[in-house]
């Protein structure tokens, strides 16, 4: 299949999901009261986002029960155990897609970003208070809706364990990912552990999360557990080239801005080890200020000392990497979209 | 018995778990990876604090099974169900003492207070940033935390409910709070809502959540539920009183500092339906800058107007309130500490 044919397939899989978790989350968050305070923790989930950690959950499970694709209603999905109730499923895709944009709005306070999904930041579009409140009410809403997800408890407890240690892992690599900034440089395990952390746990849990759920064995589990740190690592390294390639418009926010802020990525990495000078690639600290063509020139020396070339072939790997781990499933419809899904996660444009 | 022999037992009941918590903290809590992280994290829980809420937690759970003060180890502590292996009840207890530091630190930076039990808050000793993190990561180990408690896993799941309820409620109440210091007045029952919400449900979730976890029946666990909410709201009128009253030193904290920062309390709302001008009685909005004067001056303006004493018949309304449900309770030791808790909230001197 060819990269296109199989942007078309995958961008079909992950779109109809999206509609489908789309008024899930109009369903699982509404508005409360205060009224500013659940409009502000929306604000973010309503502007876009490709849902896909919810994709991977959903196309996970229906590949576990070995279903037709959409061949089951995600809100009375059956489990992997025989005589067992059906369970909502959906509100479990609900709950991570609810954690991602919790940790988006506090990360954007803390790394200062302006902008998110082509829309101003909750902070900015509320207020620092507005938005660290907004995360808080997510937080715990996430975990409200994965419990109502009604598993059998001890399989609910397991997932709840998992969505925890996850955010405790998400928090340690943003910690991480802030304390990169002030060090000259940061070797490539630690950039890998890091962004192990800070984003590809949050796509084991989706993967894993409906094997929990499900009921389905440990071996099978983990398997997909490793597909998620595999693909979501790919997934990041992927993130931070886009931010040097891809048009403002298309990103959704300032293109270069991690190379302005001085963030450590996988291509600066190779790059001072290349010799390149690259905190002298970019003046100045604010990414208002800095010229489109000193971002061309900067991304030049960077495209030139083959960096983004080692991030590319890295990401590569790990998306093969991962689709390995997915021998663990049935061959099915759902397990060849979870395939595509993570030569997606390198390939899209944005 | 008088007030002073009252404290005195209380403070040693709560004054022995104290000790208990803050071991159990250290053990439950390690230092984990980045340092900076979990130390920042820890931080305020280590500056100090009575541990209040841990101790009706743990008082609940000894008078609803019955057994002399201290007389089981938390650790290993039996539930009402028999045949049942113990729990780990200390678990419970450190659990919302963690998720009460998640909400004073975060609250913290949206309020910009400087100080905290004597010590700087976290975002001014760390930075906004770490600040956020170490909310975010206490509030995530509190879930892990209450999870490894080891209650029958359908029980487990309806305490994490009511923690990730509690902590929903008190994302609202602290919202509300913040709305609040806009507008020109509040009613009471706005006031007395904001607060059940931003303090009452954790001391709701303090008392409910050992009968949830033990086995307790719905109309007990009820009980005690009501228990929390009544006295919690006393604790916060209280709170607010001493805000007015006590001197920095003993707060820990800038005396009058809710007045300049213009706060809604219930004594403001007493003040104001008595034609004070509250808004006029303190100018300038930085509380360094307000002379201890013209604290002292705005104080006995409240006074005269009987807004002090009103809010403290208030909260002793509701403390007496808050005892009556006790009344769900085996008569026994425990039971009758939690009564002297009860009256200690709306007594202590800080």
């Amino acid at each position: 299949m060819t990269p296109e044919a199989r942007e078309e397939t995958v961008l079909e899989a992950v779109q109809r999901r999206r509609e489908l978790v789309n008024d899930a989350i109009d369903a699982d968050l509404p508005i409360g009261d205060p009224e500013r305070l659940y409009e502000a923790s929306r604000y973010l989930l309503e502007a876009g986002g490709k849902r896909l950690r919810p994709a991977i959950l959903l196309l996970t499970a229906e590949a576990l029960l070995d279903v037709p694709l959409l061949g089951e209603d995600y809100r009375e999905f059956p489990t992997l155990v025989e005589g067992e109730p059906p369970i909502d499923l959906m509100k479990a895709a609900v709950s991570v897609e609810v954690i991602q944009s919790f940790t988006l709005i506090h990360d954007d306070i803390m790394d200062q970003d302006e902008m998110r999904r082509g829309v101003q930041s909750v902070h900015v579009e509320y207020d620092p208070e507005t938005a660290i409140l907004a995360g808080d009410t997510l937080y715990s809403k996430a975990f409200e809706i994965m419990i109502a997800a009604g598993a059998p408890s001890a399989r609910s407890m397991d997932a709840l364990d998992t969505l925890a240690s996850t955010c405790t892992r998400i928090c340690e690599g943003q910690s991480l990912d802030l304390e990169f900034e002030t060090r000259p440089t940061v070797g490539t395990d630690e950039y890998l552990d890091m962004v192990d952390r800070k984003t590809a746990v949050l796509y084991a849990a989706s993967a894993s999360i409906p094997a929990i759920l499900l009921g389905a064995d440990e071996h099978t589990r983990n398997a997909l557990e490793e597909y998620g740190h595999a693909v979501g690592k790919a997934f990041q390294i992927h993130d931070d080239i886009l931010d040097l390639i891809v048009s403002s418009d298309d990103l959704g926010k300032q293109r270069g801005s991690d190379l302005v802020e001085g963030k450590q990525t996988i291509v600066t990495h190779h790059a001072r080890e290349q010799g390149v000078d690259v905190d002298g690639l970019i003046t100045g600290d604010d990414p208002d200020a800095v010229s489109q063509e000193a971002i061309d020139e900067a991304v030049a020396v960077l495209e030139e000392a083959g960096s983004i070339d080692y991030g590319r072939t890295l990401a590569r790997e790990y998306v093969e990497e991962g689709k390995e781990y997915l021998q663990v499933l049935p061959d099915n419809d759902a397990r060849a979209r979870l395939e595509q899904v993570a030569d997606y996660l390198i390939e899209r444009g944005y």
